[in-house]
């Protein structure tokens, strides 16, 4: 690996066809599936005319027909990362958003409203056990993240997550926006936590959700959205950070997903503030003295920003955001992220870093966070990595 | 002027106690207001208890309880603010937190949950009427700002944005949280913009509310308070902007108030990177071509930041946040603001900043902003004004 970086995407996505997940449910809900899966194909051809315009759609599919079915077929996908310079993924849900949605609502958002939880349970569960199958066909390069929607049933995740463990996954989904649920500094989730942290399940929140139904179609929604859903993602943080799950489950990691990394300095810094300086919250009573530190050290410790495909002014600031807490990604198969340039894109944003500053955001870090086998990997990185030497300035 | 400073705080409080807001409410609420007060002031108490603990309340005031009463009397607050070297204020409500909220819901946070609009709107004119009256006995020192309820009744809020100005007010609160309301991007609130444009009335958000229902009383509710407190009232930055407000409004001012200034850079950097990097939102069709600048243009000129009790970071960023869109603030007479030790805390907090950078955040761009005469404030500057010479490195 000495010449060429092993590179790690940390944000890729991967579904079936919404048909083929009959195969995967259990087999009590296979009536429902049949009798959903005309809804949920209509619900998601309307969602994918407000998140896929069809133009942008058309034009990018456009000679990647064949490449797109990688979000599904091992073969396809193998192909794709090797031509994107990529050994190892971790894979999230969705694929292509608007074909390859898990049923019964237990896509990427895992909405808590106009769910039904024994069927949110069910898609959740026919996903992970495909992914887990995917996974298995090259386990060295695919860390699958399962599909855990934690606010219903604390007992039914926990089941789930041991399951998941068993069957190869690395880590965890949860929603973003818990909705009707409670907030995650709740105690209830103790076992969650608990659960995670035993079994080195790394927990992810990964962005998309945020509350649209409030935005109507006015002028303007679509720019609040993209505004202020990193915001929706990066929230249950503070959650997490203040009602002392890092301070009780020091080992368990928690991963934030394509929800940039620019709020990372400002929000650590406003959170020692409010921890260290008395003066402005003295009126409210002690709201710390249960956190043996401060907010920032839980996060370089625990926390994990899947950055995706990174901005410069990221790059700048990276030593503020965290060396070690930086995990690039490519965010295959979405139009918006960096497939199938990602080679030309790596350069073009990375020019300059220092080896080994770029070594771990590229993929050093997802490799220690997500325990991928190095020794595995090695021969393929000598073949598909980006060369180091078209990064020197 | 030339050796003192002129200083505005762009972040005080005043409030009448309770029962003597009986007076101001019209006839017909009297009634009401009589039932409500008991309600009142059991739930107010309610939540001192959580907003100001009783050791720190207690210690507070101790020696002070005179000086307090100048969040309602007239001639407490000249002494006050003469000798914290404090010439002008920007007035919001509620004076004491827990003692001098409106009736019927018209405090500072301006809830839509819990509310009876038409009650609300007989709190915030009665709030209203007391501080015209208030703001007349000085008003070469006083820009009070109108309790506006905007999102019940549009023609009502109109009503009442023409009768502050009639009166004297210089500006209006409005809700930070629309809660069961339209948010601010919808075309409903057009009549409320025109308006404060066309009478030059500064629009508020100021900090306080956010969803605390959601919280509990789990470990770690006050610090997610103090952490997202800020974001709840930044947040409908984004819906104005988007939403073209600016862009149809350009005269309109925003002042977004003790909510720090510290998300200023990356806010914008963020919403600049939406409106100017295509490839990441392409697949999201065209939300920009509404606006005909970039979101911090529209920022740079019509939005100030109340940043109240500023922290020494925010000094050091001052540029980044823009040194013509910072209101420092003293916050009376609440503990976490400055008073009584203001001149001390200016000179810690300012200590080396250059003289012209400094005139403007400590009085010249809210001068600016809320019309102050700076002629009428010559002499009294002269005499209470902070000298110039302490804050030399």
């Amino acid at each position: 690996m000495a010449e060429r970086y092993l590179v790690i995407s940390s944000d890729c996505h991967a579904g079936l066809p919404p048909e083929r997940y009959r195969d995967f449910v259990d087999p009590q809900y296979r009536d429902a599936f049949d009798a959903a899966l005309p809804i949920q194909l209509e619900e998601t051809r309307k969602a994918a005319k407000k998140f896929l315009v069809d133009e942008v759609s058309a034009q990018w599919r456009k000679g990647h027909e064949k490449a797109l079915t990688g979000a599904w077929d091992h073969e396809q996908r193998v192909q794709v990362m090797d031509e994107d310079g990529i050994a190892g993924e971790v894979i999230f849900p969705d694929g292509i958003t608007e074909m390859n949605m898990p049923p019964f609502g237990a896509g990427l958002s895992l909405p808590t409203d106009g769910v039904v939880p024994d069927l949110q349970w069910a898609g959740a569960r026919a996903h992970n056990r495909w992914l887990a199958e995917l996974c298995q066909m090259a386990p060295e390069r695919r860390a699958g993240i399962a599909l855990v929607p934690i606010c219903w049933d604390m007992g039914e995740a926990v089941k789930e997550i041991a399951w998941a463990k068993a069957h190869g996954l690395r880590g965890i989904l949860i929603p973003s926006r818990w909705g009707r649920c409670d907030p995650y500094h709740h105690p209830k989730y103790e076992p969650i936590w608990s659960a995670c942290e035993e079994l080195g399940m790394v927990v992810h929140l990964h962005s998309g959700a945020a509350p649209m139904e409030d935005y109507g179609e006015h002028l303007g929604m679509m720019g609040i959205y993209v505004t202020e859903v990193i915001w929706w993602s990066v929230r249950p943080l503070w959650f997490l950070i203040w009602g002392g799950v890092f301070e009780r489950h020091p080992r368990m990691k928690l991963a934030i997903t394509e929800s940039t990394a620019i709020w990372v300095p400002e929000t650590l810094a406003l959170m020692d503030q409010r921890y260290s300086e008395t003066h402005f919250s003295a009126k409210l009573g002690d709201y710390r003295s249960h956190l043996s530190r401060k907010p920032s050290e839980y996060f370089r410790e625990s926390v994990f920003v899947g950055a995706s495909c990174m901005a410069r002014r990221e790059v700048e600031l990276r030593r503020e955001i965290g060396l070690e807490n930086i995990l690039w990604g490519s965010d295959y198969p979405h139009p918006e992220g960096t497939w199938p340039t990602t080679r030309r894109h790596l350069v073009e944003t990375f020019r300059g870093v220092p080896e080994d500053e770029l070594a771990l955001m590229l993929g050093g870090n997802a490799a220690r966070v997500y325990d991928f086998d190095l020794g595995k990997l090695e021969p393929l990185v000598a073949r598909i990595g980006p060369e180091k030497a078209t990064f020197r300035a």
